[in-house]
């Protein structure tokens, strides 16, 4: 598989990256103490998690920053090769990457914050994608049952490149009453059921990027269903809030919620327990996904390890509710299955993909 | 002043980001049902401040997001120059951009997450420098009597030049009773309380960046002191937390706060009142201030146009309590005095510099 596609080649070093995230975990870790006297504090076992929280006396508050990676560059090369601008779906994107991260604690959002930053100002003056982009936020945070709550735009000349914007934003979310907190507490024979997702969602980006330029015709090369690559890529992300939400007002408590982005479904493992996650069903891989494993090359282990592959975000739930949360999920309008289950196999941790005989062993999934 | 420094000239484009501005608070407008039944809802007349609020049955929580600017270019320059890493200081600017502007509506912050985006995750590598921001992210979070509460470090290769650094971040935070929300019901005769700043602060770096392209010696330049122009550049910003905290506990409600950044001393008229702002008593101008006067040259019009000039952050407050809001800052090791008063005049707006005879209208202040 010499000149096939890995993600590895795909230009993002992990290494010097996670050894920062490990080191402002440890700096992170001196604040702990900064509330003392203000009816909060920092609830154990928090650091690591995808959502920060904060715990107080009925409740607790939830807190996440998270970006949009290299998505937007995809929409500007689409913008550029067709005149079409993608933007709506970029600003559903980037409240999708924020949103979904912060729900897998069981805290609803309750506002999420933009944060646009140029190069050059001169970003805003093309017509149709500034307005787009603000009208697809305000989209995201309408499907994700929050009020967007400001924001900021910077002008970074010198450090954004001039043509580009860095998107990302935070939100604030609650957990009331405390029991609805996701705390991890998965059991042997637990189900995993997973949610579609709406193809590559945010996740893989830069892999996605490398393949245009493989491609002689890029991003305009025709799929199967005759949709165009660079098109595909850009359908919105799902925002999986309202399960969440309808999860709690039926009373249904997930033991475990991943939201499946990078790492792909190696991210099923990210519980701390030491399981293994039997997939039996792995739902049905949208056509980009089929689109990029045949024109990378990228191996199906690759694709599984990097992608969702159709799935966009997992919950673990006890197997009496599984049935449920499918239908609560659908209720919603979600596609949804019972993927597979939580077995115990001595101190065995791994994600085992029985239809392709695809096993990711612990060493596989270094970061949380 | 033809080849004088102007920040219009510094290469900050104002007019495309602030249409882009008031179109997504436009766009965000269209969420503010999004929580009906939550609890929360959005109060009057938040939009355009500089924090989001939410209001609840007995108290606010607070939002904000906000980024460093370029003030990291500085510190890489310096990097590069002396071989000596300024980014512990640059940690604790960026704390410093969130919190400060979070405070202004009556908040005291809970949370602070990091925005860490690179071009290329070899930025981390660099000896010192990655620790170094990490934990000076974390004295900024100490300072603000907060928890580092995460954070997200993408490596944008594309969008984030290779060799720099986005930094930003967002802030959850609370007003608690729901009295301590800082209404701006300014009234006249209002004393205008100034805190010092420690310098340039997190505002008009690039116009500094600019004046050391002009320097012969650059950000070596020595300054009267005995500094490097560079060095002083980089002192990290004050954190104003424990004043408006120690207000609270004295039972000092001010009328208005006002985080003193962009648009300098203009920002004195942000509240929404038609009111002559006078300010009798400038305070001392740090030498970096004189240095880029003089050396710019940059007009002193100008000079208070753009920068703090000594003071980054104002309270207005009933003449009767100035005198204990100057001793609660004293108190908490701030430098503090009386800058002005709040002064009446048919329905005129503007700043009044007395001791420099400088007038800034209304119009000079198109974004609050």
């Amino acid at each position: 598989m010499s000149d096939g596609l890995r993600y590895e080649n795909s230009g993002v070093n992990y290494d010097s990256l996670d050894a920062f995230k490990r080191f402002c975990q440890q700096a992170a870790a001196t604040t702990r103490e900064a509330l003392a006297g203000s009816g909060y504090g920092e609830p154990r076992d928090v650091r690591g998690e995808s959502a920060f929280l904060l715990e107080g006396m009925d409740h607790y508050l939830a807190h996440v920053e998270e970006g949009l990676g290299t998505k937007n560059l995809v929409a500007d090369a689409m913008l550029a090769l067709t005149g079409k601008s993608y933007y709506a779906s970029i600003g559903i994107d980037t409240v999708a990457t924020i949103v979904n991260d912060l729900i897998t604690c069981g805290a609803l959002p309750l506002s999420v914050a933009m944060h646009a930053a140029v190069g050059d100002g001169k970003w805003f003056d093309q017509p149709g994608r500034a307005r787009e982009l603000a009208e697809g936020f305000a989209e995201g945070c309408r499907q994700a049952q929050a009020i967007w709550g400001g924001g900021e735009t910077p002008a970074l000349k010198g450090i954004v490149s001039p043509d580009s914007i860095v998107l990302a934003g935070s939100a604030m979310g609650k957990i009331f009453p405390k029991s609805r907190r996701v705390l991890g507490n998965i059991a042997e024979g637990d189900a995993i059921v997973l949610l579609a997702s709406s193809g590559v969602q945010t996740n893989g980006l830069s892999l996605c990027r490398l393949l245009a330029e493989r491609l002689q015709d890029g991003y305009q090369t025709p799929m199967k269903d005759g949709r165009a690559y660079g098109q595909a890529l850009l359908d919105p992300s799902a925002i999986y809030v309202k399960f969440v939400s309808a999860c709690q007002h039926a009373g249904l408590q997930p033991h475990y919620l991943a939201h499946l982005t990078g790492h792909g479904w190696r991210k099923l493992m990210r519980p701390s327990q030491r399981f293994v996650y039997q997939m039996d069903n792995l739902g049905n891989v949208p056509e980009i996904f089929r689109f990029i494993m045949e024109n990378g090359p990228v191996e199906v282990r690759e694709a599984y390890a990097t992608f969702n592959m159709g799935a966009g975000f997992a919950a673990y739930v006890d197997p009496a509710d599984a049935t449920q949360a499918v239908e609560i999920a659908q209720a919603q309008g979600y596609h949804a299955w019972i993927g597979g289950r939580v077995v115990q196999q001595d101190q065995r941790k791994a994600v085992e993909l029985l239809p392709l005989g695809i096993i990711f062993d612990e060493q596989s999934l270094q970061v949380r």
